[in-house]
């Protein structure tokens, strides 16, 4: 198969790979112009992927419409940048399928990626797929076993995408939750974001082992109110990324929080990192989805008050832990 | 109030200190009469729970008829002790409220703790309590912010105990599901004894996620076979005590994984270790209940084929890798 990659960041880099020892031919759309020349002529792509070498069936364009004779395209752009790609009316969508690996929420429409699709590009829903999960980007080019998740409404189509990209070291499991698997996969970035501030702050396994919980606990609230099936948040897409990204020293967002609780402050850290940490966006976007669905989301509005209301992270954790006692499961 | 305490490990020592904060009168029972004489005139316990100085409202005895006064007891002795120490018939359990920290399941019978408590002792279940969670005694102990779970069939009684235990940096959450509660705890060891493995092997961030997150699967499989809810296994005494365990520097059963995954047999490794590891009757107690009951458990067969039959941690890895596409969830 011809598949098309929209973006030549880390994860679209490494799923190029793993694509082409599939025997696939590759294409990677590259915003810059030189990342589309490393790896077309260095066969390298040292800014967002370092020690990898690219295969002959893995090329770059910098040209967006040089992607629209491809019949799958993977979306692996961040969150904000989906709609200024679709606005650019440059695909005809009618016979494409999607494969999305974006994990955020739309500032300001707070729309899901999937809606995105829909309300911008008119895609029927069929046509969409979600590729998501606990999968460094870093380790999957290095063959260390990953298990990943597909959302798709399709079953029968979903089985088909879902052959042409396992292999012995990239595992599949499937699901008919786009919902679910889409909100576990953005709201995961902000409990990233809060366990690396108990990094920060010098905080333990306990601390940090429930805040996890806790955090799924409300991002399941979240999910729900949003028609999500509660379970799809114990699975990869929300437990499996979420543990990931906790504990992982790749993870920029936990990164960001563990500078924020060493005293740094958010345009700071910022202003140092050349990757975008989605879960900055996704917290404020959160944020404004509980409060317009009345869901409690305590861990969300503990990070919005530190990150937006300059609220310090001690005083934010001991708010989280004094109040009133709660059963482990309410909606 | 004056507590007993039935164990003088590490967790029954920082349990001690929690509870002498919030100014009860507590006597440890001890194994060993050494032990209760370090802890009454030398005011430590330096093998269990080093770093700490008891205060004067926690005593310690060798002489469990001592404990026979106190209208709740903390039994947090290993699992297989349980019955040896019912069967002695010391305690009158008409009165008594039992909090158990043990979590595993009996070898042979294949019982949970308070089905051993039911038939050895005839306890009323009203009266049994579980205290669970991502809890290492050693960061309780250092005033670390943690969270727990207790649960109760008797929702007044609970609330009561949970008003007891709970201070700033202790925080407890309720619930209903025995069942959940029990198989949670119990199970999270042998998912962190395979965690321990991908560790001695070498391997990621990703194959960790995906293995806690497979594990929460099976373990929920499991419980719900034996009458668990689904959602309790997503709380702090699954999820959260599987977290801090498979990522712990504490933990004595991802220890014991990771020394298998570097080659070293498990009868060499016990033959070296002070304290129990309780996964490794828990994967045989598992295994042999996954049969009974007709669930399918692939990782804790996996374990209980390196662990007692000798197969190789890599091959059982590929034997996980390679098996037909899944569905995430079913039962």
């Amino acid at each position: 198969m011809e598949i098309g990659i929209i973006g030549a960041g880390s994860w679209g880099s490494a799923l190029s790979l793993v694509l082409s020892e599939n025997s696939h031919n590759i294409l990677i759309w590259a915003y810059e112009k030189e990342i589309a020349e490393e790896i077309n002529f260095q066969r390298t792509n040292l800014n967002f992927l370092p020690n990898v070498t690219f295969p002959l069936n893995v090329m770059a364009t910098n040209n967006l419409s040089e992607l629209n004779n491809f019949d799958i395209l993977i979306f692996s752009v961040p969150t904000q940048f989906i709609r200024p790609i679709l606005t650019q009316k440059i695909f005809d969508f009618s016979k494409k399928f999607i494969i999305n690996t974006a994990k955020g929420i739309e500032k300001n429409s707070l729309l899901r990626i999937s809606e995105i699709f829909y309300n911008v590009a008119k895609l029927n829903l069929e046509q969409f797929i979600v590729l998501t999960g606990p999968s460094h980007a870093e380790e999957v080019a290095q063959r260390i076993p990953t298990s990943v998740v597909m959302a798709s409404t399709s079953h029968n189509h979903e089985q088909d995408i879902q052959e042409l990209c396992s292999n012995s070291y990239f595992r599949i499991y499937s699901s008919d939750d786009i919902i679910g698997c889409e909100m576990g996969g953005a709201l995961k970035n902000i409990i990233a974001i809060a366990a690396g501030v108990c990094d920060g702050l010098g905080l333990g396994d306990n601390t940090k082992a429930a805040l996890i919980t806790r955090g799924l606990a409300e991002m399941s609230r979240l999910g729900v109110a949003l028609g999500a099936n509660p379970l799809t948040f114990s699975g990869l897409s929300g437990l499996g990324d979420l543990v990931a990204t906790c504990n992982s020293r790749h993870s920029r967002n936990r990164y960001v929080g563990e500078e924020i609780g060493k005293g740094r402050s958010l345009i700071d850290i910022q202003a140092n990192m050349q990757m975008i940490a989605e879960g900055v966006p996704t917290i404020e976007s959160a944020y404004f989805l509980s409060k317009k669905h009345d869901v409690q989301m305590p861990i969300t509005e503990q990070m919005y008050k530190i990150l937006f209301e300059g609220v310090h992270p001690s005083y934010a954790l001991q708010e989280l832990m004094s109040r009133s006692s709660k059963r482990e499961w309410w909606w």
